[in-house]
């Protein structure tokens, strides 16, 4: 029961002060882990959770509740103490923090605690979701006519505003106006290595004033906390709070790096309890302040869910929200109507992206300014944009990380983001790729201009081993078809599924074949050519250089040899004994990019494993011996040795 | 020779105009291009070559030249022409732009054209390296007394600034003062997809200001350029220079994003030539201007090239200077004292390390915030700062990508830099691990805690497929030793060489085998167990599992089954043959991360192919397999079944 004895504010400093307690005794109890934020941010997380987040906790899935994202992952044990103090983890949870299988890992995880919105742990990611996260309410807030309009809050140190995916991200939320977007900078000027001037004499507040946001100024104390959310919440940008913080305050070692990342000396623990005035007994918390705590969250909790009754009967149409709210998120991709004389692969891409977004309105997104020539552009849809928040074309900017990162607070959401950029550039995508696939995201990444065939641009921009590199990602599905029935095939597989996706295409291929299908993209490998005797030689080939293998194909067979064709558009969807049966065979694999990609299945490949040069597509192929003619040799020289 | 009838003003304005019709000539003829760029940022180019750059015609690699880095690398026409009109390139060259194996491709590449500083075409990594360019001359310059003062100009546009990189290098170049550095941004407002305002609205001036920037703002009139440029280098802060321009100036398309990316129409070039008073016949200029210019820049060629014997003639010791334009950058590894007792491979490698520094001045580098963790700091030498250029541990603050350019930077000076983090975090850093490779630069990356017995921090921080995406990428050495034989092994090579590096080490292991050679790393594989029959099997593995492997060989032997045991501390330095013997062996493939690492060599891999959890690293362990139990399970299931 709420304790009336107390005032708020002193109930408010005792749990702030219980909160720390619980975290220390937690780290201690595990052996590893990170005081010194746990020990300076307590206010922070205290505050917010008592007196702001709105959430229902007879509903954790609520879906207009508010949003906390702790970016700055390490400190997690204060956000475990915060549930616990809801009921929603036991004493046994913050006891077992970071052993294997708790729902209290040593950073969060999404899926395996209730209200940890989504992984963290690499710096910055958490900022440029919770971007994501944020864009996402807006749009919405215009489809559900006002229902949904939560806040986002993210969480992060000093360490984070340092990353670049942070300044890309908040600089679009500035450029967008997120203005429900609060981050609480906890400012305690200490990194890992060394003091933050360092690194950094960053004046944070011309920063941030200079991308468009609202700048907030606060100290340590509940009281202060409060009332610079309270402005935050009511701000037409989006805000910065900066929290003036002491890491690991009160340990002996408050304001040092040292005090960052491992377990206190239990002198120390003993010493901070008796200054909080604290129980000396590991993990004891004050009933009145867990009461309290529990009360006050409580009473706005049923608040909420009342006022959420009314106001979602009152919306006229409710099938975009509860397409969300049951996770109706994937789109049977039918009824395709395809103009594709004389057009590039990535132009019948937009054209099928197009068709898919015109039916199934869960579909955002956007490119790293690159909409053009990865012709990802929704030409019915409009541009999303502080004027006009029910966009459905996202503007990143030369952004691609952040882009990545936002895609994921989007798909976290409920939506179903993509977002294009050169395959080459994936590289500055791949942080962001990898929380894709590890919070295993319905994220669709379109990546064209897939190797040397883009010619003149030169090494730079030719992908050799960005294709294999992304496919090494777990639970990425990776799709790289050859003309446009696999493509359909692709984009079928692609919105059935749920799965985090890279779909790769060329710049120029114009080829559609006739024995290509698009029911071979689920296996991810299917044969084009069969064979007519006993005596072949199976070529395995993907992408773009289909075309040429299948000439070369041609060519053998007039030569009076035997060949086997294998298309492979997504190495992944295949079967170990597919795998193996390919290995069996006679083998050569023909790829644009480094030859490892086909190493499981043989060990002669056709590949380049260079760095490519400037010069046109032709040449180029002429260069790396990508002609039919120097494609029959290479293989006739294999045959030949055998 | 110099025309006396013209004003100085009135040549830089037909100079200028001059190098806008050599550029778009040049897309013209090569038929793709950015002309936007070229007629927007002209004077630029010109005004800062003509006026500004101190080079020395007679040795081009004159080692206190001040460099250009055209990082909006797409604009490289400009630099062409400005290169034809100082004799260092020929009509045809201009004329081959784009062309394979010419002097002019398509972006700069580093070692393919006179004084072409880098390569560059991936938005943001040339104003990334310029600091690292600009950070090697305040430490040249005090380890010089004096003698090395180069300015590091570097061109870039809107789109570079919204890039990540450029803002965590560019925060750290303005903590660190470095004032030799000045950034020409030629702001004209568009990017490839649209209007910048879609994606940016940023106070570039409060931003930089921000960041501890001179600000300086211009038009795109050659005097007000070179006054800007003259402020600029009498600045105690770095500078940027905001360049008020048209895109595509006097095309039918000025301003607009169109202009960006293809050559312009035939009559809109006749129309601009017009305009601008210039010959209609392509690739024509005015003798006027290129003798202006070409005499111009000599003059002060010999008086630099004069001063400069006159300084170096003065110095003392010329040992470092001459280390550096004798391009001596390598180290032999002798004499080494290790004290190894108790000690993890990550001390280890920080006590070699340490030893190199003592030994080798070329050597500095530091950390991304993870020195301690890493155990990269220097301990006999001082902190990099704005107060003391002399030092050789840069904190690079949370800035893994900015490290990795500002590597290159160094690197292309004449350093020998090296940088670290987490493996895992090796993926923020991938866009400019691969620019080190492209150009073969000697960057030795140090990445630690690397794979899943890092223990309680979880899947974000356990890497499970950076191993093998770094291999991948061509030129790339990566070492990754089981022992401190090998440890040894691996910085014996990776100083004698001057290859791009990674050196991959785990948190914890503090085995030593009498077994391990340091030799063995030269070939990248070598026996560490012979068999003893012809009857046996071999496990192929590397880094911290081999541990377990040879207790498994051990165990597998008492129970009469015959093992050779091979360890892979550098996959990269295998040679085919070796490969293909392998191969050919009854082969089993152990590895704490993606299977497909050792898929070339044998179809029976143990790997971990999912993302990992948090727990300790003995559950972890147990968790997927690598128990010695459990591992010779697995062996002996895979006997059996052959």
């Amino acid at each position: 029961m709420f304790n009336k004895n107390k005032t708020d504010y002193e109930l408010d400093l005792k749990g702030t002060n219980n909160l720390r307690g619980l975290a220390i005794d937690m780290i201690h109890e595990a052996g590893s882990g990170h005081p010194g934020i746990c020990l300076g941010a307590a206010g922070i997380v205290y505050t917010l959770f008592k007196r702001h987040m709105n959430i229902d906790l007879d509903n954790l899935n609520y879906i207009n509740r508010d949003r906390f994202i702790f970016s700055a992952g390490h400190g997690v044990p204060l956000f475990y103490s915060v549930l616990y103090m809801l009921d929603l983890l036991t004493l046994d949870d913050l006891k077992s923090l970071r052993k294997i299988n708790s729902k209290t890992p040593g950073h969060p995880e999404y899926k395996r605690t209730p209200l940890v919105e989504m992984s963290t742990g690499p710096l910055g990611q958490g900022v440029g979701t919770s971007v994501g996260v944020s864009l996402a309410s807006m749009f919405l807030n215009q489809k559900t006519n006002g229902l949904i309009d939560y806040y986002t809050y993210v969480l992060c140190g000093d360490g984070e505003l340092e990353e670049g995916v942070t300044y890309e991200a908040l600089s679009l939320a500035g450029n967008l106006k997120l203005n429900k977007l609060i981050v609480l900078y906890d400012s305690n000027n200490v990194t890992l290595d060394n003091e933050l001037k360092a690194s950094s004499c960053e004046d944070i507040k011309k920063r941030f004033e200079s991308i468009n946001f609202n700048v907030i100024e606060s100290n340590n104390d509940p009281k202060s906390i409060d009332e610079a959310i309270e402005v935050a919440k009511n701000s037409h940008l989006p805000s910065i709070i900066i929290f003036k913080t002491i890491i690991g305050e009160y340990s002996k070692n408050a304001g040092k790096n040292i005090v960052h990342g491992k377990p206190l000396e239990e002198d120390d623990i003993l010493s901070i309890k008796e200054q909080l005035d604290l129980h000396k007994t590991p993990f004891t918390i004050s009933q009145d302040v867990k009461d309290d705590f529990y009360e006050t969250v409580l009473e706005r909790s049923r608040e909420i869910s009342k006022e959420w009754d009314k106001k979602i009967n009152k919306l006229g149409d409710r099938t975009l929200i509860d397409k969300i709210i049951n996770e109706e998120n994937t789109f049977d991709l039918v009824n395709l109507d395809i103009d594709y004389e004389n057009k590039s692969l990535r132009d019948l891409s937009g054209v099928i992206l197009n068709q898919v977004a015109n039916n199934f309105d869960l579909l955002i997104g956007g490119s790293a300014d690159l909409s053009s020539s990865c012709k990802t552009n929704l030409v019915n849809e409009e541009i999303f944009s502080k004027d006009n928040y029910s966009g459905r074309n996202i503007y990143f900017g030369i952004r691609e990380h952040a882009m990545g990162s936002i895609l994921n607070g989007l798909a976290l959401v409920g939506l179903r983001p993509f977002g294009s950029t050169f395959l080459t550039f994936s590289d500055y995508v791949r942080p962001s790729i990898r929380m894709s696939a590890l919070m295993n995201l319905p994220v669709l990444y379109i990546f064209t201009h897939d190797s040397i065939t883009v010619g003149e641009d030169g090494p730079t921009h030719h992908a050799i081993e960005q294709l294999y590199s992304l496919e090494l990602i777990p639970n990425l599905k990776v799709y790289r078809p050859f003309d446009l029935n696999e493509l359909i095939g692709c984009y079928k597989e692609i919105f059935s599924s749920k799965d985090p996706c890279v779909l790769v295409l060329p710049r120029d291929n114009k080829e559609i074949s006739n024995k290509t299908k698009a029911t071979g993209v689920n296996e991810g490998v299917y044969v084009l050519i069969e064979n007519e005797t006993d005596n072949y030689v199976s070529l395995i080939s993907h992408g773009e250089e289909l075309g040429l293998v299948l000439k070369v194909s041609s060519n053998l067979r007039e030569l009076g040899i035997d060949t086997k064709v294998y298309s492979i558009p997504c190495k992944k969807n295949m079967k170990k004994e597919v795998l193996e049966k390919i290995r069996s065979e006679k083998t050569i694999g023909i790829t644009l990019g480094v030859s490892d990609y086909f190493y499981r299945m043989t060990d002669n490949v056709i590949g380049i494993n260079e760095f490519s040069l400037s010069g046109s597509k032709n040449e180029l192929l002429e260069h790396f011996g990508f002609t039919e003619q120097k494609l029959e040799s290479k293989i006739l020289e294999y045959l030949n040795k055998e």
